[in-house]
């Protein structure tokens, strides 16, 4: 289709960008799939024609994407292995881009009701009776959750992170939790300003167990909009004007 | 907060892991802004007390999470730049983690039309008229563009980011940009396997016309409507179904 070739400035192109475009390639085409051992560092060396010095600065920066994990135990042969949980590095990703893009605070809020309500919308259409009782044991861990605010954060995050799973859309699962977990550390700080946790924490729980209540009901339209609000209140009111 | 320590296991933290981290959280915490240069390899050896190794497999890292970009011309005192531009970062991880979590392009798609449903509604509320007036002359030239489906493609992309940035939400606008990103080599493969690809883009044309229309109006229910529909119909006719 192309009517004439046009001139492209030549670039030099690193020899561990090379090794590195090649592992991507293989996980992209799915040859190389999460679980997976990738060859050892020698055998890359020798597969592939390059230093030992530029296999090693592509391993490591799949690393540092989050792509691959070095396998306990060192040696030579030690070898890698192709994540199976992206997640960690889509968040880690995320935050970083967040800063960079000097991105605010009420966009990630934004967008983030965006896809709960989704999410919760799309669960009062799925949901079983073993989906709702799972939720209501999330809450019921809240409710009891008074020693630590981290222990209730976790069960907050996994009582958001389910109503995603329940509706079905694996994406929109990993990016809610990238994006909450972008901000983790903002909300550990507003929780930390608190005079009381526990009493914004009994708040939390209510709001939980009325969105709760319309998922197993199956209204869609009252669970988006009580998800909504619980998240657009709690940044307004603790996040962004404590 | 904390009522008893509990143990961590040791984990040996190797020594470019620590220069990564050092440099992630200046970026975090806003000391180290996008367009802003890095020190020099020498100059982070010195001031980190590591090897020249250690500093270097750090930068590659970055750069190959997209992060920073090496500076044209090298040398010992090159040094790297902070991007100004980390979409393409996102982009790049999100193809990996689509692959990686085995996600189906059916739950891309839906995530997609959730935001673009948003950003149209966005649009319609707070379109000016040179927004408007940009819009249109994106339609005219995608109306245009029948010398290459590239040159088509790229003012279709041209005209999705755009109602998101009128919308006014910036990671909004962002994830919708790396999340067509993410597919676009099975967009072009639908594309090339059409026996006359300029009679779906005039269809394509005047899905954009619609759109623009509704947005114009500040119809932002017909907006998403419209919009919602445009993306469905193009990977269910298209991609998934071809």
């Amino acid at each position: 289709m192309t009517t004439e070739a046009a001139w492209e400035p030549v670039r030099r192109v690193r020899m561990h960008e090379q090794v590195l475009a090649q592992i991507e390639e293989k996980i992209l085409d799915g040859s190389l799939r999460a679980g997976e051992k990738l060859p050892s560092e020698r055998e890359l060396v020798s597969a592939l024609g390059v230093s030992r010095t530029s296999v090693r600065e592509a391993l490591r920066a799949l690393e540092a994407m989050g792509i691959i994990e070095a396998r306990t135990g060192s040696g030579a042969d030690a070898g890698s292995v192709v994540t199976a949980r992206s997640t960690p590095a889509l968040t880690n990703l995320l935050r970083l881009h967040l800063a960079l893009a000097r991105i605010s605070l009420a966009d990630l809020v934004e967008t983030r009701v965006q896809l709960e309500r989704n999410a919760a919308r799309g669960a009062a259409a799925t949901r079983t009776p073993e989906d709702v009782a799972r939720l209501a044991e999330l809450v019921e861990g809240m409710r009891a959750a008074d020693q630590e605010y981290q222990q209730f954060n976790a069960l907050d995050t996994e009582f958001h992170v389910s109503i995603a799973r329940i509706s079905g859309n694996a994406l929109a699962t990993d990016l809610m939790q990238a994006l909450r977990g972008a901000v983790e550390s903002e909300m550990a700080a507003a929780f930390a300003r608190l005079p009381d946790w526990r009493a914004v924490a009994a708040d939390l729980v209510a709001e939980h167990e009325a969105i709760l209540r319309a998922i197993e009901a199956g209204d869609g339209d009252r669970a988006a909009e009580l998800v909504a609000e619980h998240i657009t209140r709690f940044y307004t009111d603790r996040v962004l004007n404590p």
